[in-house]
Formats: structure tokens, sequence, C-alpha cells
């Protein structure tokens, strides 16, 4: 027995007042996700707990059965290791823009013009030789990875992630100062480590040629990194640790890659795999049916509903989930139902009214031999309220799969 | 006001091939559990978690309001108690098998031809006379209980339940070195007195007339005893304490009985009742309907479907369920539903397609005067997961029923 866990990341949604009141998800055209929903058991669930709104990161986290609310201190160290970079014990980890500022240090563009691969290697380049003054044993790595973005890794003893960004989010602001959030001296010497080369990289950044040459063409300069999201690895077991299974991931987006990869996951690469809507949804489907032969539990993280959502989108969020029922369809003709388990679900809200992502439950449905199936004809937000599952929370779909493959261990005797 | 709790062993299933894909409880014929279902409220119920495959005594735990997974160390003392045999705070259960082995200690037969009573009482008498020598302060009670089982209590201080089983679970294997599972010297302490206790009970049964005896006869000799599942029974408030009601149970299996015992409640015994398919129904659904004179709450436990799930017997299953519902019928019809409240329920899944616990929830049905009665109209695993319930934890259920009888406290003013 095997399992498949489809997350289509921010595919749940409200009713939409343009879609007749109906979801994206409710309004849009899928033969396959409604086959699954017919033959299969159906649910809801809380990602987290009811009413409170997951990042992509907490969430994975709890669809893999961990403990989010416990294990995790920040997105920037999942993304770093989803970026290839390795992040050890006691390591803290920064997502990282290239941006754009003015002389006074107000964010003019939080993304410098989406700056070239090229350019943001050149300006990285140059940025590693800043030695660190104020913490003698500590170091640091910084890499660019995709366009502006980029990732930090504080190395050395006594750091901590409970920091403020110095990205105040939104351009029109001033860069902030990076404050300790507790009182702690690790806080402390880790604030002033993050401002120290907020400093020195924007000294040099802003005399860089690379920069000279932008502003010549008319580009906003990449003057300033801005830092969000310090975070460590957590030290958890891995999913084979805890369940015995060989398991892999299908994803292009850099934090859920490395969120798998820190619960053991391999990462299988698909080619045409953006995590934008753009992707190649077909590629992913037959890498999936082909990673089941050599797994047991295959991810398949899909991204691109969260950035419609984000777009406030209706229109290019039903298109996206017609594209992810084609993918589901072929899933379905190329895999064994009598030997495998498949479940789709989201994880997370994002509401196209809000543009944000939101506390509601997103609707789960799981096929498979045994399960026992109900009578929900349809999968959606409401259809699948009404299923066998009822409503479920995130940490529990781990161990509700890994039971149908015979994989949990027993409590008592 | 009062209440019975209908506990069926394994009751709840997966669909089955064999039976068109219904479970062995929906293609009963069930006309008390769907008139239970069809006036009462209806729910399914995860015992411990999702997905996570419960023992009975952890789920009977968990039923009895009292959380497993803090409380519960191992089945032993459970059986132990259940088996008339007192277990004191600090001490060690642990479940044996009078067994048979070949020269080089691998297990022929688990259960020594399934020995009569009269044997195993022999041998028990001799192996009471070992002194153990590695504690000078331990002692140890070994009795038989029913043909090949018995007990062992280990009696002293510092001694721990974190010990490995010599019992390797099936016949061909070897019998196992007592491990010590922590680093604790009370660990090491109980498991090198387990293994002075295999070797010199072995030395004493290899001996012994009464395997000669057997010898003669074409028996196989119990010539080792295997040990499992050392528990201590947990310090936890009877329901008396905790609700202030009078409580018995009904029940022949010795593991149930020893965990009502351990919560404080009556064990009231029923002529035939075997803890097998054949055992006395309608005698058990006298001796509940009897009992509600004397007591608030009755527990009526029923083992034998998950010894028929445990063969991989669908037929069987279903006989048995439908005996079941027969000594259902007898209850409605003589206890006053106006003054009393019964939920029907199974403490786990056994599949029949796997034989073994598995995680999946179990259908929860309450009848009485004041319930929030719903439409579902049968009992079973997927109809009962629209009722008015919903899904539920098995640690809810005492709380919920006592609140039926006005017994659990208000938290706040």
């Amino acid at each position: 027995m095997k399992a498949i866990l489809v997350i289509c990341d921010g595919m749940a949604d409200r009713p939409v007042k343009e879609l007749k009141w109906k979801t994206p998800l409710e309004a849009a055209h899928k033969l396959s996700l409604n086959k699954i929903a017919k033959t299969g058991v159906c649910g809801i669930m809380d990602p987290i707990a009811p009413g409170i709104p997951p990042g992509s990161d907490t969430a994975t986290l709890a669809l893999l059965g961990y403990d989010a609310l416990k294990v995790y201190s920040g997105r920037g160290a999942f993304e770093a290791v989803g970026s290839g970079l390795e992040v050890l014990p006691g390591e803290v980890a920064l997502r990282c823009n290239f941006a754009t500022v003015s002389e006074d240090m107000i964010v003019l563009d939080r993304r410098a013009g989406r700056i070239r691969n090229e350019d943001a290697s050149k300006l990285a380049e140059s940025l590693q030789k800043v030695k660190l003054e104020k913490a003698e044993n500590a170091s640091f790595l910084f890499k660019n990875t995709l366009q502006h973005r980029a990732v930090l890794i504080l190395r050395g003893e006594k750091l901590s992630t409970a920091v403020s960004d110095s990205d105040p989010g939104k351009t029109g602001e001033r860069v902030r100062t990076v404050k300790a959030l507790d009182s702690s001296l690790e806080a402390q010497l880790t604030a002033e480590i993050l401002n120290e080369l907020s400093k020195a990289f924007h000294e040099i950044l802003k005399e860089h040629p690379v920069n000279k040459e932008r502003i010549e063409k008319g580009l906003p300069p990449a003057n300033i990194i801005l830092f969000r999201g310090a975070g460590k690895i957590p030290q958890i077991p891995t999913l084979q640790q805890i369940y015995g299974v060989k398991t892999s991931c299908i994803g292009a987006a850099s934090l859920i890659r490395g969120v798998c990869k820190t619960a053991g996951m391999s990462l299988i690469d698909v080619e045409g795999a953006t995590g934008m809507p753009d992707t190649n949804y077909m590629g992913k489907a037959q890498a999936t049916v082909k990673a089941l032969k050599d797994y047991d539990f295959v991810l398949l993280h899909v991204k691109a509903p969260d950035i419609a959502s984000h777009d406030k989108n209706p229109q290019l969020k039903i298109q996206v989930i017609e594209k992810i029922d084609e993918m589901l369809g072929y899933i379905l003709d190329n895999v064994d139902l009598t030997t495998t388990y498949l479940a789709v679900t989201a994880d997370h809200t994002t509401a196209i009214v809000t543009g944000n992502h939101e506390g509601d439950p997103v609707p789960i449905a799981i096929i498979g031999p045994y399960v026992r199936s109900d009578d929900v004809e349809e999968f959606g937000e409401r259809t699948c309220a009404k299923g066998g599952l009822n409503r479920i929370k995130g940490v529990d779909l781990m161990p509700i799969l890994m039971n149908f493959l015979g994989k949990t261990k027993k409590v008592g005797a």
C-alpha cells in the first residue's frame, strides 16, 4: 500500500460575489476532483486550529503530522534549506529581498524591479566579503536564489530567532531597525549582527558598479537587503523514523521543499515546475506516478492557486484549479487504486476577497481501497463538510493516511 | 438517571470486498442497534486519536474518561488485576504464557497445546519456589489463570515497566533476552530479575513430572514461561471519586475486568460468559438489567467481535453482531428508557482485511430521555458519521454520559 498527498496551496476560499457567491473551487469544472470526492471519504480540516490563518510552512508541517506550534520558529530556515543550502542546528536563517531604497532609507521597490539572477549573483558575491565586527565567533553566508530573493544564514553560538524583520513589508515605509523580541542576550546579539550587516550591505550596494549600470539603464538599483522570517531548522524525527516509510516531495516552492527536506523527504525535480500558475502540471503528474514506484509516500504540492488568490483573481484561480483537475485525472488513470491511497486538500484558505491566508477550514477527500466512502458527490468547501471524515485537524491527516498503510503504531495492547 | 455503556470490542471495521464492500456491521441484520441509532444521537469517535490504533486496554481507559496516553504503562498489570490478583503501587506485572521450546530455545508452541488448567496449576506451584538471587528485596508471585495463560507480579522497590518482552510473539523464533528499555537502574534490575526467572523456570519445567507425562502422552511440554506487557497499575481516581456514581462492569475478558477494577468498578460475574463468540449474550443482558438496580453506571463489554476480526472471519463477525443485537433487544425491552441512557459503541476498529486493530474511528449512538436525537436511521460506521454528535474523542464519552446523569462538575460559575 502506498499513498499520495496532493496539497493545493491556498485552494480553499470563501464565497465570491462575482462568482454568484460560489467559491472558485465550487465554480470550477472539475471532473477528477469530483470523482475523488464521490468514490472517497470527505471532510473539512483545520490545518492548525479553527480560525487560525496558517502559513504554508506551518500548514505543511502540520499536514506531515508535526506539531507546528511547537517546532516552528520562522520561515527563513526552510527557505534556505529549500534553496539547496545547508542550515545546521543552532544556525539562524532569514529570507532576504534585494530592494530599492531612497537616500533617507524609504523602501521604493521591495523587489528592485525583479532584478535578474545575473545582477543579483554579482552583488551577492561582493556582500559575502563583509567582516562581522560585533560578534567574534559568528559568521554568515549570503546567497541569492531566484531574482530578487536571497537567503542569509548566521552561523555561530548563541544566536536567536527572536528578532524582528528589517523588511517593512511594503513600499513607502522606512527600512526597520532589527530588534530583539525577548530579553535574552542571544536575541540582542542576533539583532546587532543583523543591523550591522544591513548597514554594511547598503554601503557596498549603493556604490556597486552593477547598480550604477542599472541606474544608467533606468532600472531601480538593488541598494538594500531586507531581512525577514528569522528561523532555525527544528530538530524533528523524519517521516522514515516515525513511520518507516520512504517519502518524496514534488514541488517547486523552496519553502515547501525546505519543510519536506527537513522531514527527511527526497526532493524530486520536475522540468517546467515554476511554483507559478504557468507551472508544468502534467510534468508533476507524471513525476508523481513515477515516484510511486520508488517511494511509499509522495507529497505533490501545487503553489498556483495561492498566487491567484493573493492576486485577488478569481478567474485565474478557477483556471488553475481546472489545470490541477487535469493533473489529478492523469494520476487517477495511471496509479493502481487497489494499492494506492490518494488524499487531496489545501494547506489553507486564501480568500479572493481579502487576498490573505484565512483561518477557514479546507476541504479534504481520500480515496483508496478500504476507505469508508460517503455520499458526497462533489469536491468543495461546503460539500465536503457533509462527508464521513467530519472535521479533522491538519496534524491528524498523516496518522490517518499512515494507518491505511499499516504504518501507525498501536497504543496499548 | 442511570447509564449503560455497551462496548463491543473491535466491532467497527473497514469495507469488506466479500460483503460487497459493506462492513460486517453494515451487513448484519440488527433491529435493536438500528432502533438505538434511530431514536438516539449518533456520531463517530476516535478512541485515542485519528489514525492511531488503540489497544483494548488504552481504549477502555479512554472510554472511561482517563487520559490513556498518560496513565497507561503496560497490559500486564490490568491482566493480573482482572484475574483476581492484587497489584500494589510500584509492583510490576506481566502477562505470561506456558509455552513449548526446543532444546535450543526456539518457540514451538506459544500455548503449550492450550495446556489444561490442572497441569498449569501444578507447574505454577513448583515455580513459586524459585528464590530470587539477584535482587535481595524483591520477590515474585506467579499464578496461572486460564489454560496457558498466567501472570507474574514482581514485588519490591525500584522496579520498572521499561523492559522488553521475552515472548517473541510467534513460533519459530528464539526466546528473547529481556532488555532494559531506558537507562535507569530500575529497568536494568527488572530486566535482570526477569532473565533470572526465565532461566530458573525453564530449569524446573523441563524436568517436571507433569511435562514428562505430557511428553509420554504426545502432548507438547510446557517447558518455558514467556513474559510480555510489563505494566504498573496507574494511580487514578475512581469513577466514584470523579463523578460520585456507583459503577459496575460486566465482562469476561480479564484485561477489561482489570481496567474496570482499577477504575473502582464492581465486577459482576455472569455464568457462561467466556469472552468468546460462544459467550452467554442473554445472560449478560439479564445481568445488565439487574445491575442497573444497584448501580448508576453499568459497563457491558462483549469481546467476541474482536475475536472474529482477528480470525479474519466476516461471517462469524456478522453472527456475533446479530447476537449482540439480540442482547441489546432484551436490554431495551427491560430497562426504563425514561430514566436510563444507553450508549453503544466499539473500543476500536479491528479490520477483517488486516486482522489487526486499526486507527479508523468507531460508530457511537446514545439513547435516553433528553438526547438531541438526529435523523440517522441505521447503526453503522458510515451512517453514524452523519449524526448529531459529529466526531468526538474517546475521552469525551464519559463526561457526555455523566452530564446526562447530572454528574459532571461545572467549570466556572
